[in-house]
This record gives structure tokens, sequence and C-alpha cells, in this order.
């Protein structure tokens, strides 16, 4: 089958591989809408998760099931699912403990496009496909539906993340499609003053739609400052980080009161430390609990979000900049999340077969 | 002072009594918004707290400070202030252990129109002002604002006593004013399917636009079968119980699933139990947890509900079906909330001085 | 193979039964530990399950694995494991949303001689054995180990559900082997005051040593009224239930404090309706939190309960009044436990192959 | 009166004061039994929360009322009294919103010696006595009574903050007063393996007793790899630091499971930033938490944890390495803390009026 594949670090390409095998958990998905993801560009591009070889990118996908193993009761072939970009081995020691993203190792409840082959193929496997697939909603379109995979699950988590409650001054740092989903995460949780740090206008847009009330431009000074100036010197109950690097906690942790709550859902690439300033830190003791996690995947999540979705209460085919048709198209779609023009939140592949 | 008053069980009238003294720490108000409420109702014809002399009613207020005590700090006179129907005293022992609303016995953080006089009155006396009032932003209607006294806050504690996560499926069982803040609450942490219980028009049209996805009205037939078709046998993750009796958890429990939890806000007036049927609650061992109690009152609680009518989060104004003027229509007021009529969901009475 | 079974409500005896098919994921186990319950005391003579025909009973037991199916990963022929009354299918929805003992509807994860044949018999199968078995420590006595499957788990899970913490006062009701594991539960999350009803003297004497301060005897009058004196009028701040019936909640609701919790893990027989004091309830806003609900199972419980043995935090041994050595004692041991003679409290039988 | 002060940083002596003055909710208090504490060395030594100017130095005392003021129900002259490390105003914003250590801003509830005058003197002030002294036990040695100002809240609170729970794998880092509390409160959530980091010969002792199953000490070599290799290279649940600097995270961080906890009480006082290694935190996405803060204070607390000592779950007395008697003998007891002798755990002053 026909594959596009990262074939070292630096390097990406259509490659043949023979179609993946389906064990008696799993299920083989023909995919109908692909999204590629900023973290295949630090796959490839960064090599963050090291050299691979070969190795199938994407994992944020809707498909067709064509094949089930012996064991699988819920789905069959012919029947369209959601893909999420996390598949836990849900009888893990981890996943017994609440945290399924970790199953077998921090993180490795992310396999596609990082321990096993992703999803830019004609055919892809998906493990523990009754713990991991959820049904397309009649009516549900599958670009939409790729956006489920990964950027409103990880969205909200990081809300979660922050333990945001009711009327809660909220900043969310970084509103690209991750963040973007935190601001409306952070609006359905019961957030009042919602600060979003951004400055592309097209997400500054929809952050105004998804609830923000203030957008925070790094262009109009410090972040820290404006943020502090709009709460008259006290500070926001909790934060969401969704962009930035390790020295965005600085701020982070100086804007937040005693007793809120850092949620950090960026990836962080580079730095040896991540940065707490010990002194706004309380010198240890402020209860600024600092928390950050892998989006939690799998069945359960993606049919609550999908119907989240159906009853109008999130509406991530905003997040949709570019559309294009044909597999062959991922390539493309993928150079844009690299090269990140100005008008890009997220591409979407449809594909027809 | 003019006052109006529970005169004994069954019996109300208007009264003179002193102008009320006002303690180191407290604040006297003059109430520029008042509304009464169902509690009040409860306490003179149904004898709900007990027999009562010449207790001025009402609990639900919205005013400006003519005097403070010698430790108050951050009220003066001439502030206009929001009044919570709930005046804790924050360093009981109660309070210091997250239940504020019980600080000094069960319940007894409620003391408006129940353990001291209300504030139907030309005067009212307010306990540790700094601990208990809030500002009244800049811009707010004081009749929108009387909402935040008890409606807002009860309804949206009822959702954080069900503990209403992303995407769950949740029954808000009654559509009064404090089911409806209700429907609005769960909106606001996420609910997917969200069930409103009621049948009347005003009620339904408010719970639709509150975010209520289907209604469920006992006129078409039991709303436990109702629900449970709807969820195609399945239930709902939560249940908010704001109407009904101590039968209602009969169905509550059944409609749970289990690991759900019901969030009950209902004053039970009668009944020597409540209800809970054994075989539906996993004969004890089904995780369906069963929580209920008073709303948090005090000063931040008010200030972050107040924020989020700022922010456009919820509108109370909406519960507003009646409104007056002049302190004499508190009686007027009282009996429509006594003879509920069809169209009625919260009268407001404003006083200019 | 041999097995003692139900035969029909009311009736035991011994069956020939085919030896287990062994599925890919799970292990075939034969006995070198067993231990009846009153849950099967329960399922044969009250039918509290409903009716079954040659089920084989039993729910606790330690074994030898001698196969295990394909993908089963980390046991093999010849370990010796520790296997838990509750063995949920780790991927369904329900464990997915944290309640695994409900996989696939109330109560599911519980399997063994309820929905499928249990461990009485020469042979039994283990679903999902990686998710499932735990590997026995060495040097732990098998019979030691049997406390593992249901007592030390149910009676701990009390105390979480009940979400004690340090320096609560504590009433545990009933203190039969599961009652006696809350006791020493509640003394491991730090309860200050720890009051233990129950009046036999063994069970009185092992309360002592797992840490209860105070030992209430219904037999010296109401045990509420010794709780609320003991406690100057004030009550508990948290209450687990492991015995009585629908009537007990009367008394732990009543003996509770406003913002108190109560764990119940007592499988509640007879009875059309838990009765929940309204008035003491705080009329449905007393925040008195009533919780219930079966064990949590799996590998992971397993593993961390048997090391909190290995480190001496528990010693279930204390538990085991009545030894026997042969399959073919497990009828007399369950026997014992239909008659409960007072110096009972778990019979235990080993197997020598 | 004659009192013990930080003269200026690096310089402390006995200085005359004016009796200090009884507010309406104020007790005045005149100490029976004090201690010196770490914090005391820091702020005269290393200055750390500035300079201070005639401070009255000393935060952990038990004392005698001598006077309250008109507002006080609870006390009376004549009382002896536990008095907390940190005092709060319960009707602070930070209260109310369950951080009573932060009311009026970060860590302000740490008022004696930091914000006001310390215990270290004839007599001192109390503020709001009801909120904040609780009743010395009948029975109650003064001396181990002081361990409840500060000791015993701050090392249960890092349990807290780590979130520890049954069966739970912990390593408790620094071995001093406040982390051997740490020990017993791991052991008091259930800990199985508990490790405690140390090398003094009498902590190392008491942490044994306390509950700890292995020692940890630096001299044999990185911490660590000790933990690393005890746990098979799989790390440990939950972290507790109560000794250190700033790059001690790296270690915990290290050692942590993903889903686990940090909690932090140690007081930091040297470093720009907290280090937190960013890849063994999960690039970001870990679930690995990190939570610092400090001790909750006020009456509630100091009671559930007087009759913790009472009812034999803690023995704080076993920190009391050297005794003194008569007030001036506080400056010898401080000096002991600053030069820390390796047999020194905790020296207490009692004094006879």
């Amino acid at each position: 089958m026909k594959a596009f594949a990262m074939l070292k670090i630096g390097e990406t390409g259509w490659i043949e591989k023979d179609r993946p095998k389906c064990g008696p958990m799993d299920a083989i998905v023909r995919p109908i809408a692909l999204a590629p993801c900023t973290s295949d560009v630090h796959t490839v591009w960064e090599g963050s998760v090291g050299d691979r070889h070969n190795l199938i990118l994407g994992h944020e996908g809707v498909g067709e099931v064509v094949e089930v193993g012996e064991l699988v009761k819920d789905f069959k072939p012919g029947d369209k699912v959601i893909v999420p970009a996390i598949t836990p081995d849900w009888n893990s020691l981890e996943a017994q403990a609440g945290y399924s993203m970790h199953s077998g190792g921090m993180l490795n409840g992310w396999k596609f496009s990082n321990t096993k082959d992703g999803v830019f193929a004609e055919f892809f496997n998906v493990n523990d496909a009754d713990g991991n697939l959820a049904h397309l909603p009649e009516g549900m379109d599958p670009a939409t539906a790729t956006m489920l995979s990964d950027m409103v699950p990880t969205g909200l988590h990081g809300c979660e993340l922050a333990n945001i409650e009711y009327g809660d001054k909220v900043c969310v740092i970084g509103i690209g499609p991750v963040g973007l989903m935190a601001v409306r995460g952070a609006y359905l949780r019961g957030a009042s003053d919602l600060f979003a740090v951004g400055s592309r206008q097209n997400c500054i847009d929809i952050a105004k739609e998804y609830g923000a009330t203030d957008i925070i431009n790094y262009k109009n000074g410090s972040i820290l400052e404006q943020v502090m100036e709009k709460t008259n010197g006290k500070g926001v109950d909790k934060v969401v980080i969704a962009g930035g690097d390790v020295d965005t906690f600085i701020e982070a942790v100086t804007m937040l009161k005693p007793g809120g709550t850092i949620g950090n859902i960026n990836y962080l690439g580079d730095g040896e430390f991540v940065k707490i300033p010990r002194a706004e830190w309380g010198v240890g003791m402020g209860h600024k609990t600092i928390a950050g996690g892998l989006m939690p995947g799998g069945r359960l999540r993606m049919e609550k979000l999908a119907d989240m979705v159906m009853k109008g209460r999130i509406d991530p085919s905003r997040l949709i900049t570019h559309r294009f048709e044909g597999l062959d198209k991922v390539e493309e779609a993928l150079m844009l999340m690299k090269d990140k023009p100005r008008d890009l939140i997220k591409p979407v592949v449809t594909i027809k077969w």
C-alpha cells in the first residue's frame, strides 16, 4: 500500500509498505479524512521523538473499518469511525491507575506516528478497536471529526488540568488550534474573564467567538503586565499553557494567584529545565499547582466529545482553514503545517475511495 | 422602621421594628431591590423552619450601605452591594472545614428570615460585612442582581454537587428559577445532552435558551421512561434535583448510570424518609453518589458570579417575569410566589429612596 | 473436573463440569487457597442475584496458573497468583470512566459465582489475565492472600468512599471481616477517634488491634446515642457502613456532621428503599454525601494491597479463624459462613495438588 | 515586657516592648512552651523575608490566655491554648477560596515573626482568637503540643499535597522534624514502600519508628539511583519534598511515575528558578503534578491534629531532643537551631510563671 512517511530526521516521502495485519483485538481502517499536526512537524524536522525510518506519519483521522479481529465486538467492516491520536492499552497498570495515556510508559499511549505507523496511508491498524474507536455520529462531517482526534481533547484537557471553576479568571497562553479549543473549554467550565494570548487575526476572531473576553497581544507589550493590569494587579485564578516554551512558565506562575493551577498541554521541545520562578512560586509554598499532561484518548472520550459537537457545544469546524481532496494531498497539507502561513489554523484532507 | 414580617405560621403583615443595630463587623443596608423566594412561602405557610413571631421576611436583595461597624474595612456608607442569602460566620469550625453554609450548625449560615430578621424592611443588618457583601458592579441592574442572592448560586451549586463534566448527559429535574439556573450551570460545565424536566411554557423557552437540548414533560408520560428512551436505555451521567419531593429520588437514582452523581438543591419539605430505591442503587454498591447541599454564600461567591453575569456567561434577568416599585409591594410580590400563576418565574421589587 | 456449585436457590452440591476453556486473553488457574464469602451465602440461600443452576461458587482465591491464552504476556504456567473477586473488562466504557467494577453494566465486574463459574473447582478461568491477576509475592502465605480477593479491598474501599482525612472522627458500623478491614483502612487514612460498632469479642479484639479507639456495642443501648454522647453531641465526620440493612442509614445520617460522607460497602439484600431521614439529612441541603460502591478489582489494586501486607501496614491473617485442607472442605467452610458461629470471622481452605 | 527579637538581618537580642494590645477579636497569651524553627534562622541570618527591626521572633508556642477581646466567645483568661504558626484572616477572599494561609496575599497567613511580633515574649497577641486558637487537651504535655504549631501540620500537609493513597510507594526527601512528620503522615495515608532520604542516625531511627521501610542515605550514592534500584526502575507514586533546594526537584521529578504528584513543603531560600527537568517531566505532558504549599493553620486544624496525638496516631514528642526551662533560654534554643548539632531535632523551652 501507499503511505506518506518520515524517511529519517528532516526527510519525508511516499513509500510502499505492506498493509498492516489485524490482530484479534484490532481493526484495519481506511482513512476518509486526515489532518496533519504540529507534532508531525516536530517529529520529522526537529527529531523530537528521536530518529525514525520509514515511519508512516499522521495521528489525526477518521475512516472506514475494513477488517476487525476475532475478539472485536462493537465494530464491523463498513463502520465509519473516529480515531483518537492516543490509543491506550486499557488493561495496563497505568490505565488502571487512571492514566491510560501513559500505558506501558510515559506518553506511550501515543502510538500512531510515534511507536507504530500512523494514519497517512491507504490503511492503518488500530489497537484495541472496541476500546479505542468511536462510531462517527450520523450527520457529522468527517473533516470536522478529525479535530476530535487531537485538537479538541487536548484543548479541553488543558482546562481539566487547570481545574477551571465557575467565575474563574483564566488566561490561555497560545491560540493555535489547541489553544482555541482550550478557550472554548474554559468557557464551558464557567470562566468569567477569559484572556487569550495571541496575535494572528483569524485566531483572535475565533477566540472571541469561542468565549474570550480579552485578547492579549505580545505586540502590545509584556503579556504579564497586560494581564496584571486587567486584573488590578491580582492576577488570574487559572492558566492554560498551549504555546510558548520552558520560559513561558515564568509569566504563567507570576500571573497566577495563590491557590491557582497551571494546566500545560504544550509540547516542550527544548531546554534542559522548565523554569519555575522561585520567589513568585511562593518560595515553594504558594499553592500554585503545576500540572501538565497528554490528552486522554480512547473510545469514551471520543464519544463524549463527539456528542458535545453534535449538540452544538463546540464547533471545531471553525479551526479548518484549508481543505484538500485525495490521500496524495497529505504531503501538501503537512508542508503547510511546517511553513505555518499566517492564515493557517488547520488543514484537512478528505479522501474518496 | 417599617418591615414586612411573618407574624406567625400562616400569617404575614406589616410591622414596626427598631432599626437594627450595627455590630463592629456588621453593615446596615437599605434595600434598593428585593425578591421573594419560595422558601419564604415555605417558612410562612408551611412552617417549615418552625414557628416565628414578627420575623422580618426576605433573603434576596441588593441595597445601599448606610452604616458600617468599626472593624469593617472594604465597605462604606453609599456603597451599592449584593447581599447573599447565606451569610456565614467565616471563622467557625464548619467554615474552616469548607462548609461555611453550616457555620454554627446544619444550615445555620442561612440567617435572614430564618434565625434573624430578613431584608424586607427599610433597613437590615448584614453580619461580617467584609466577608459577606459584594460591591454591585458598575452597570449591573439591581433587579438582575437580586438573582445573585439565591437563584444563581443555588442553581449552579447543584451542578457542582452533581460534579458535571465535559460531555456528560445531564438531567435537571424541575425548571423553576433555581432549576433554570441549574440548566445554565450544566451548560457551563460542558454537558452534552441536557434534559430539562418541566411543563410551563415560559420556563421551557428559557431552558432552551440556557442550553437544554430536550424538554421532558411529565404530561407526556413517565419522566423516567422518557429519559431512558432518549438515552437508549443507558440513562444519564448526572442528575440535578431542583424540584419534586422525597419520591423524586426514585426516578433520579434509576435514571443514573453507575458512577454517576445526584446533586440535590431542592428543599425537601415533607416525608419521613428520602426514598433511595435499593435495587436500582446497586444494592448499595452501584457507585451512584447522592449529594445535596445549601448554596455557598459569602463575598467571594457573589463576586465571581456577578463577574459571570457581567461577562455574559449567565443572564439571570431572563428569570424576572414581574416587576414592582416600592417597598410596600413586597407583599404583593410574595403573594405571587405563594399563588404561583403559570406565567410567574420571579418577581422583583425595586425601591427608590 | 470436580466443583462445588449452587444447584438452585437454597441448594448446593458437588458436580462434574468440563474444565473451562482458555480464551486468548484468559488464564486457567488451579486453586491453592480458597475462602467462602457471605455473598456466596446470599447467592445460594437468599437467591439475592436470582436463580442459578449448577453455577460453581466462590470468588476468593489464590492459585497456580496452568494455562494462558496467546495474548497473555505477563503470566505463565507455574506462576502463583492472587485472584480478585472483581475482574473487570478494562476496555469497557465504564472502566474508561473510572468505574471498572461496573464494566458492562452495574456490578458486572463481579463475574465469579455471579455471571460465570466461580473458583470452588479444580480449575477456573480468569478473564483478561494480564489485567486481573497479580503475582503472589514471595513469602506471602496463600491463606492470608485470599483475604486480598475481597475482604481487604472492600474494607479499604469503604474508607475511600467515605473520604476519610487526617483527624476525622469515624464510625465503622459492622465489624465482620469487611468492617474490620475498614477499621484498619480508617486508621491508615489518619482517623483520630475511631468508633467500631460490634458485639462479638473476637472481632472487638481485632478492631482494637487495628486501631479502633471505642467499641460501640448495641447491647449497651442505641448506637446513635452512644456515638453522640462520645462526641459531645457533635457526631462524626465520616461513617463507613459495613453491616446492617436499609435502616442503618437512619442512624448513620443522623450521627454524621454536615459536610460529612457515608461510604457504604454493605450488600443491601432487602427492603424497597434505603431510608435517608429527611430532616437529619438537612431537608436535602445538609451536605451529607451518601456514597456506596463495589470494590475495585484488577491487577493494580491487588499488587498495591499485597504490597501493603508485605510491608506490615495491614495484617489480614488476623481475620482467619478456621483453617481447612483439601478442596472437598470448601463445603464445610461455606456452611460455617452460613451458620456463623460466634467465634467465626473467616475460614480458609488450602489445597495441595 | 521582655522579648527576644531580630534586631536586623544577622543580629538578635533581648528587647523591651510594650505588651501588645488586644483588639475585639484577639487574645493576649503568655507562653508556657516555645520552640524555635529553622524559619527563624532563615529570617534572621539569611534575611529571607527581608529586613526587620526589633521584630519579636518565634511562631511555635503553647500558652495561657490572659486577656480576650469583647467579640471572643470560646476562650477566656486562664485557658491553656495551642497557637498555630499560621493564623489566617478567615473572612478574606483567599480563605473563602480554601487557601486561608494566603489570606491577604501569598503566604500572609503567616504573621508571627514575619509581619507581626512573634511568640518569644512575655506576652503575644493572637488575631481572631476564636478562629485560630485551640484548647490544649487535658493531659497533653505543653512541650509536645508546641510541635502542633508547625512541625506536625507542615509535615502532614506535604502528604495531602502529594495526595498519597493506599499502597503508594512514597519517597520523603529530608527527615528533619518536618520530614519526619511527613514520614508519619505518609504512613497514615496508607503508603506501602516508604523511602526516607536522610543521613543522621537519630532521624533515621525515628523515621523507622514512624513507618519508613527504607532509608536512602546520600552517602551511599545518588538518591535517585537508590530509589530507582529499589523500585526496579519504575520509580515512586508520590514524593514529599521536606529538604534540599531548587535542584532537588530534578531528582524528585525523575523518580516520579507518570500520574504521580510532588508535594513540596520545603522553604526554597535560594536560586532564581526551581528546576523541573523538561524531558523527565514528559516534555510537559507526563502528568507529574507539582504542588507546594504553606501549612493550613487555624483552630480546626489544631484540634484535629491534637486529637490525633491524644489517640496515639502520631507521637511528636519523639522530635524533641533538647529541653530548656525559662523564657531566657529561647536564645540558646535558637542558636542550637542555627548551629544544628548532629544530635538535634527540635529544642523546646518550657516556662513557668
